[in-house]
C-alpha cells in the first residue's frame, strides 16, 4: 500500500482517485478550489461529474497543497493544462529529491511551447517526471470499464513502479520509455478531435471523419517525430488510441466543442455551452507555433487556427482540407 | 473519357461505377447472378443496397464477361472475396497484356494465404494490378459524401492513371507503391472490426474499444511488415483510417456481425441476419494461419478464432485479452 498525492480534482484526477483507492493505496486529493472540494464532500456517493460513481470514505479531499505533497510515494499531477506550471511552482518547495510525479494532464504551454512534463522539470527539476496517457475516459474509469493506457519513464524502474501501482484487472498499464512522444500524441489529438467534431458538426459522413483523423494522426507523427518522439507511439495507446475514442466518445469534449462549431456556434457561445475546460482550443495555437518552428506541414491544424481564432468558417476550412492536390500517401514511400 | 469494365455488382462495385460514370467515363457493370441485373436494371431510380442512390442510364449492365473485360482502359475487381479467383480464371481469356486490374475485393484466400491481388495475378498473369482500399464505405461514397483511399500499383504511371480516373471533388485518391501493406490492412482490419463488434455487444466501453482496435492495428502491422509491407501504409488511409470507420459505423457489416456475436448469437444465426457476406469471418482463418506462418504474436486474431470456430464464448475471449500480463507498449522502444 503506497501513498498517493493527486493534484486537481476534475473528473480525471478523481477518477483515479478512485482507481488507485480500489488498489488498496491511501489516497489525497488535492483542489485549489474550495467550491470544488465541498461539492465532492457533498456529492461522495454520486459524483456530479462522474456519475454513478462513489468517492470512497478513505479519500481525504484537501485545499492544503503541501498535504498533498508531503511523504507520498507518487504525486499525480492532475489540474488543467492551463494551471499546471502555476501548480508545480508552488508545490515545488514540498517535493523532495527524486519524488515521483505522473503527469496526467494534456497540453502544451503557449508561450513557451514546452509539453507539461517540462513545465513541470522547470519547476519542480527535484522530482522523477513520468507521463501516463491513453484511450481512457474518466467517465468509465470511475465505472470500472476495461481500460488500457501507457506510462512513460525516465528509467525502467520508475515506469514498472508505476506500473504496479495503477494495474489492476480492469486497468491495464504498459510501459514504454518514450515520454516526449506519449506527452505530444496526448496533447495534439486534442486539436484533431475539435476537427472531427466539426466534421460531425458540418454532417460529412463517416468516410469523411475516417480520414480527417488518419490525416490528422499523420500531422501529429510528423511534428513528434521532428520532435524526437518514436513513430510506434503515435500508433499506440497514446497516439491513435487516445484519438479513436477522443473523436468518436459520447464523452469527449474536444469533439462536443467541435461539433458545435460545426453547427455554427461561434468560440465564445461554446465555452457557454461546454463548461468544463476544452484543451484542444488551447493546444490548437501551440501545435501551429510547433509546425512553423519545426517545419513540419500541418494542414488541419492550420485551418483549425483559421476557423478558431481568424474568423474563417467550418466549411470553408473543410472544403479547403479535402481539395487538395493530388498527391502520394507518404513521401517516405516512393517507386523503386 | 475511358471505357471501364466493373467485375461484381454488390454495393462497392455499383458505388464505384455511379463515381466512374459521374466522372464522365463509360461503365459496364457486369454480375454473374441474374436476379442481381434483374434487381439493378428494375431499382435503376431508388437503388436496393445504396438508399438513396440512383444508377446513371448510361451504366451498361451485363451478364456477359466477355463485354465486361474486352476493350477496356480499366477493370475494376469488385466481386466478395470468395469468388475472385474463379471470376479471374474465367475472365483470363478475355484480358489483354498490360490489362490495368484495380483489385478493390479485401480479403486473404484460405488455402493459399495470398492477397487477392496475388490470386488474381497467378490467374491472370498478363495484367498490370493494382489495388484500391481506404475508409469508403459504398454507401456514402454514392451519396457524394467526401471520401478520401489510397491507391497501390506496380508504377507510378499506373498509380497514376488510377488517380486521374477516378478522382474528384469528394473522392481523392492518394497514391502508394505499397501494394501489399494496403492489401493485408484492407483484409485483416476486418478480423479487428469484428472483435470491435463484440466489445460493443458485451457492453464494454469506448475506452475498451479503442484499446482493442489499437492492439489489432498492431498486430496487423507486425504481421504486415513481416509480410513486406511498411508501417506507414498500416497507419494510413487502409490500415488505420479503414480500421476506424468498419469499428464505428453504422454502416459496417463485420462490426455489426461482432455485435451479434457479442449479444450470443452463433455465427449461423449471425450469416442468417447478417444477409451479405461477411468478409471478416473468411478472413480470421487466413489471419491465423499467417501469424502461425510467420510467427508473428496476434492474440485477438487468435481469440476470435477460439470464438467464432471453436464455441469459446466471447466473454471468456475478451477476459484472456484483457488480462494478460504487464508489458511493454513496443518491444522495438526500450530504455537505454
Amino acid at each position: 500500500m503506497f501513498k498517493i498525492g493527486i493534484l486537481g480534482a476534475g473528473t480525471w484526477g478523481t477518477a483515479l482517485g478512485i482507481l488507485l483507492s480500489n488498489n488498496g493505496h491511501e489516497v489525497t486529493l488535492w483542489t485549489k478550489i474550495e467550491e470544488e472540494a465541498k461539492s465532492l464532500e457533498a456529492s461522495r456517493d454520486n459524483l456530479k461529474n462522474l456519475p454513478g460513481a462513489k468517492l470512497p470514505e478513505n479519500i481525504k479531499i484537501t485545499l492544503d497543497l503541501k498535504e498533498a505533497c508531503t511523504n507520498k510515494d507518487i504525486i499525480v499531477m492532475a489540474v488543467a493544462s492551463p494551471y499546471v506550471r502555476a501548480t508545480s511552482k508552488e508545490a515545488s518547495s514540498y517535493i523532495k529529491e527524486g519524488q515521483i510525479i505522473v503527469n496526467v494532464s494534456k497540453g502544451i504551454e503557449n508561450n513557451t511551447l514546452l509539453t507539461l512534463a517540462d513545465v513541470i522539470r522547470e519547476e519542480i527539476p527535484q522530482a522523477d517526471i513520468a507521463v501516463m496517457s491513453g484511450p481512457s475516459h474518466a467517465e468509465e474509469v470511475s465505472r470500472l470499464i476495461p481500460t488500457t493506457i501507457v506510462v512513460g519513464a525516465s528509467s525502467k524502474e520508475t515506469a514498472h513502479f508505476i506500473q504496479d501501482v495503477f494495474m489492476n484487472e480492469v486497468f491495464r498499464v504498459y510501459t514504454s520509455p518514450d515520454m516526449i512522444g506519449i506527452e505530444l500524441g496526448a496533447a495534439l489529438k486534442n486539436v484533431i478531435a475539435l476537427a472531427a467534431g466539426i466534421i460531425d458538426g458540418l454532417g460529412f459522413g463517416d468516410n469523411t471523419k475516417a480520414a480527417l483523423m488518419t490525416r490528422g494522426i499523420a500531422e501529429i507523427s510528423r511534428l513528434g517525430i521532428k520532435m524526437g518522439g518514436c513513430m510506434e507511439t503515435f500508433s499506440g495507446l497514446s497516439g491513435i488510441g487516445d484519438l479513436f475514442v477522443t473523436c468518436t466518445s459520447r464523452h469527449s469534449r474536444n469533439r462536443q466543442a467541435g461539433y458545435l462549431i460545426g453547427k455554427g456556434y461561434t468560440l465564445e457561445q461554446v465555452h457557454k455551452e461546454v463548461s468544463q475546460v476544452v484543451e484542444g482550443v488551447n493546444t490548437a495555437k501551440a501545435a501551429l507555433a510547433l509546425a512553423q518552428k519545426y517545419q513540419v506541414e500541418m494542414p488541419i491544424v492550420e485551418q483549425i487556427n483559421l476557423v478558431l481564432f481568424e474568423g474563417k468558417s467550418a466549411k470553408d476550412a473543410a472544403a479547403d482540407l479535402l481539395v487538395r492536390d493530388k498527391r502520394i500517401e507518404y513521401k517516405t514511400l516512393e517507386w523503386d
